[in-house]
């Protein structure tokens, strides 16, 4: 098991847990506990959302279950599957797009989808695991190969497991991504007060 | 100050940043010191996101600025604005829908929008801070009072300070929400393997 960490070179001090999150993608060819599993879903599941729809599924699969371990593989795009095929874990999440209450368009799905993916990437990094979030899934390929019904739709592939080792990365850009430092626009780009674009002097 | 905890009755162990996470309405009056305040955006800074294109931004405003506090709480729904009023910092967070590199739209806008601020929530966790995120404001309005500019969209609206005493809510629904039990639906509800629907064995 590799311990190979990156944390965040945050200007303000920040929670471990978040500074010690990032998305490798190196991992380690042993197994997750099913008790361990068991809990990222339930850190996922006390997400905050609109209404408390909660409308987040998951769709996921160990390697010890190769059939439905290639399902979800299937519908990550080619260059995430060259990858993520090292990681013990793959999974889909899914957006619910009605409201369970009155069946009206929930405009924060992907949003509380957001929020509950980012809550089980701490509940992992947490527990020593890793969690690399891909945008780069084929949402049709998800909704054919899984029966996903309408109004849901396909949000965001996952690859989890114990950190690996960089170096048994692909030599150039894959494995050059996995060592360089993190890097973030200043949150004065990002925090303004009274209109767009003027900083807070929160952050100034 | 208060220290009104409702910790998530959860089925599996899960690390306290996140069982202690809730979405209270009743604050404290008194102000957050501003080292606090840059540390929660600072957390939401090192969120995942796609491309690592960071679409978030927050517009936010604290009591003792109160033409800008005033800005922010106008573009919350009436009701927001009837509870939210008692936070010290309000804030709007704001989705950029292009990605920075082409120009070609970001599918994950609004879902990193929401990785962004569960990490500040749960940052506001670990400082004895508490956020209530809203789906209820009014996105144009925010648009007209902030400037908002084109391809980007107010996403949520954000209450934070210290804990208040729940009795200080008016009687009746919202003082109610405040106590009763935390509630989800099982993680058999949301996690799946091999098709949409069949409960995953991770939390059978």
């Amino acid at each position: 098991m590799s311990d190979h960490k990156r944390p965040a070179s945050a200007a303000s001090p920040i929670h471990d847990l978040i500074s010690h999150r990032w998305s490798p993608r190196a991992f380690d060819g042993r197994a997750v506990e099913p008790e361990k599993l068991r809990s990222l879903f339930e850190a996922a599941r006390w997400a905050a959302s609109s209404y408390n729809a909660q409308p987040w599924s998951f769709i996921v699969a160990t390697k010890d279950d190769p059939e439905n371990y290639k399902k979800v593989l299937s519908s990550f795009v080619e260059f995430n599957q060259s990858w993520a095929k090292s990681a013990p874990v793959v999974a889909i999440s899914v957006a619910a797009h009605k409201m369970p209450h009155d069946g009206s368009q929930n405009r924060h799905a992907f949003h509380d989808v957001g929020q509950a993916a980012a809550t089980l990437a701490l509940e992992a990094t947490s527990l020593g695991l890793q969690v690399h979030q891909m945008a780069g899934i084929i949402p049709d390929k998800a909704r054919e190969v899984f029966g996903i019904p309408e109004n849901f739709e396909a949000v965001a592939g996952i690859a989890l497991g114990y950190p690996g080792d960089p170096m048994t990365l692909p030599e150039g850009r894959l494995r050059d991504n996995e060592t360089g430092k993190r890097e973030r626009k200043p949150a004065s780009e990002f925090v303004f007060t009274g209109k767009w674009g003027q900083v807070s002097p929160i952050v100034k």
